[in-house]
């Protein structure tokens, strides 16, 4: 798997938001074999790392070709995310577009304990 | 009547927000026998099942020749996939397009006691 | 004055929110004699009743050659159908197009106590 | 009948356009007897004469109570201006709100001969 | 088949354009037996006739239990139209929703010779 | 100055909220002796009084030729009204279009003690 | 009157167009007294010529205490540049906001002979 | 190469527009191996041939893992249908997203000769 | 560095909210050496101060050869404005254009204790 | 200054057109030294050549510290491309963002002789 970079937070006395929104994801639908598109948003407060952004696009890139649901996709970004970051609060959205009529969005959030 | 079906939440251990929109959604005008147009959005935070969408697109389906005012359709919806999905949060809203010049939504919600 | 009618409410043990918005409401300015043109939004939480969509439309049509005032008539909208429906919660929303350069909106909510 | 008024065109050596647009045109089904709501825009290349916003603003008022069809109000619209303001060019376009789930509109022109 | 009804053209002697717009359009795919939907923009420069608003919103309505493809419904449209109203110029456009990613869109015009 | 006019409150009885939106504001800088244009919304809760339209539109007409700042013209919209309506609670906005390649926002509120 | 300034074009063999928007114009109304607000667009070829952008600026702040319909004061700014400028195309539009419910557009072009 | 799939035109007797649009379309830079994002529009006008809409899009997902610039893509995809669906006109529309702070868009024709 | 000027707040009895809007601000990366753009949100409820909007331009054109990361220079601006101004409650947001495919948002909060 | 790369045609037996759009285009004024922003949109028609897309963006971004009017920088960004891409037909749109409360736009073509 692709590896996640960080790298040090310039403030971490202080609360702040950072939102990274990337349009261009794609995964394939494990039950049809077809393409999946859709939008994660990712959204986090840092406590001693940030997310690097291109290893970050490298990291979404990976998921191309593999059979994923969307609910299942979600929740490994934000596991992924997690693990690599250690934020203090983070939420991951994934708004997937139509697929027999319907379309979707998947809103899960991490609060550090 | 169709079945709704489900599979096992990847994640129970963790509340999350799953959204499913439905702008194709038609019924019929029990009183007046006409066609009723709208967009079904359903909500839900799911506990040990999630729905699948394309039973839950079928389901949908099943109003196309169903006779049901604004008021019961959304509720029925809400009721049915309550059964369904025991989830620990739903909510169902019905917005329905214009019919002698008013447009409405309605609103339902069901919290797992 | 036309009579508002009510149904039975078909899910009476759940609270929940109906929405009828009317885009085309018009009635005359007392001042003028002009007519002025608006949107209504109600909103409510029925209680035992609900207000029929039909004889709404037609209540709204009453006020086509009425002269009141925006404040005089948001709020008696919001008296004839708290009267009408007995509703555990309902609001007015009545937004007022362009009059001298300046537009306007006035909400009205009543709580059953 | 509210007669237009007509002021002297600042320019008549010059073709150019004058536009002016009415979003609070009312008028009465002859049909249901219920009330009509639309769009009505103006749009002419004056020859010697202009015509007076107020008193264009009076005759579209006119209609508030007529009962008469889409297709007849926007001919009768332009034969009425076409006869008091002589204009080179004239063209209007009336664009009426939903009734039974369709939305319409008509355009009607006038060139001198 | 519903009957298309037709009234007199109040100003035959003029060219001029009328535009309905049904966005509530459904049929039927003939080879899935899943629902279409779209929405039916119907333009024309009447000669002698105009459709009649109401009979043209239950012929369109009669369509929600065909199986029907996109190409052929539009141009079936435009054919039943320029039977029961031999207008001078007509066009049909179809615009239908996505199906498996793609949405679709088809344009069918007639000049009376 | 001009004087804000009033008239009584249709319903002293009930909280609810008036809001009137003024989008052609312009007064002028007290440092460039150039105009300012902004759009000014007022939003009250009446007690005794509520504030007559056009007395209001007046009010604002005043502001054409005066030098004054966006931080001081909204404290001083909301002062003047305070004390001509001694409403229950109000809140002015000013939003001021672009001057050197910034666009601004004032929110003022006062709550009756 | 505040005069026009130009500056040479720097590339007369070549025709092409310039367009400078307004947002911020306002006159006043000769029968009223009250301010008219609206958004001039000038679209123009330059011959020898191309106007200076702050001297236009100045040009249009100098409307702001005139009384003057819309149709005279477009054609007077398509005059005053046309002077100022002589291109070999000129277009002026004048947006003008609501008064009495009904906006306006003047649109008035010159072509150099 | 996945077949373009194709249909009897239902109506070769008229010319007709059809539109399919694919905002799903996702190929690779040939240059650095990422992947490209973009909408493809097809417009064309039938001869005796449609292109079956389930193929096209088949047609389409064989591009998710080729290398190839946005100018070459867009004219391939033109070539490719024209010989499939020998139509009397057709347009090729790629719109792709943004790539170093550009984005692009190709449109490529063809008419039967 | 470009001083920040400021002038006394004109109600320092009252707390009210002042947002500046910069859509024009760029920097470097100081990875790539390539520009980056960005949208500047400056929210605050001043105390005995507001800044100049004069000089707040100028502050931000001092970014336009400075390499900084995103993270970097939203927590900047807020420390330099929170010296300056010492306000009550002050938010900076920073909204950056498209690199990689991703775009991102950081917000940042002050609030004096 | 940055050299404009360019690319065989891949199909330079038929005309198409090419269209890159740069949101992020920045220049500085001669007049006041301050930084100007805009978009620049390049659409041509190719002949033997194409230009590659990486050395259009450092073409752009050498504009960065140049002192040049909209008029001037607009054409010689025609001028520079059609001498390093020699097309059948090419056209740049440069829009400019508000300055002194008006925004600009010049379109500037060249056709191959």
């Amino acid at each position: 798997m692709v590896e996640l970079e960080v790298f040090d937070n310039p403030r971490p006395e202080r609360d702040y938001t950072i939102t990274h929104v990337n349009p261009e994801f794609t995964s394939v639908c494990p039950k049809t074999g077809l393409p999946d598109f859709g939008t994660i948003t990712l959204e986090y407060v840092p406590d001693e790392l940030c997310v690097e952004l291109k290893s970050l696009k490298y990291y979404y890139l990976d998921f191309r070709d593999k059979g994923i649901f969307y609910e299942a996709v979600t929740n490994q970004i934000l596991d992924d995310l997690v693990k690599a970051v250690k934020p203090r609060y983070m939420k991951v959205t994934g708004q997937f577009s139509t697929r027999g009529g319907l379309h979707s969005v998947i809103t899960v959030e991490h609060m550090s304990s």
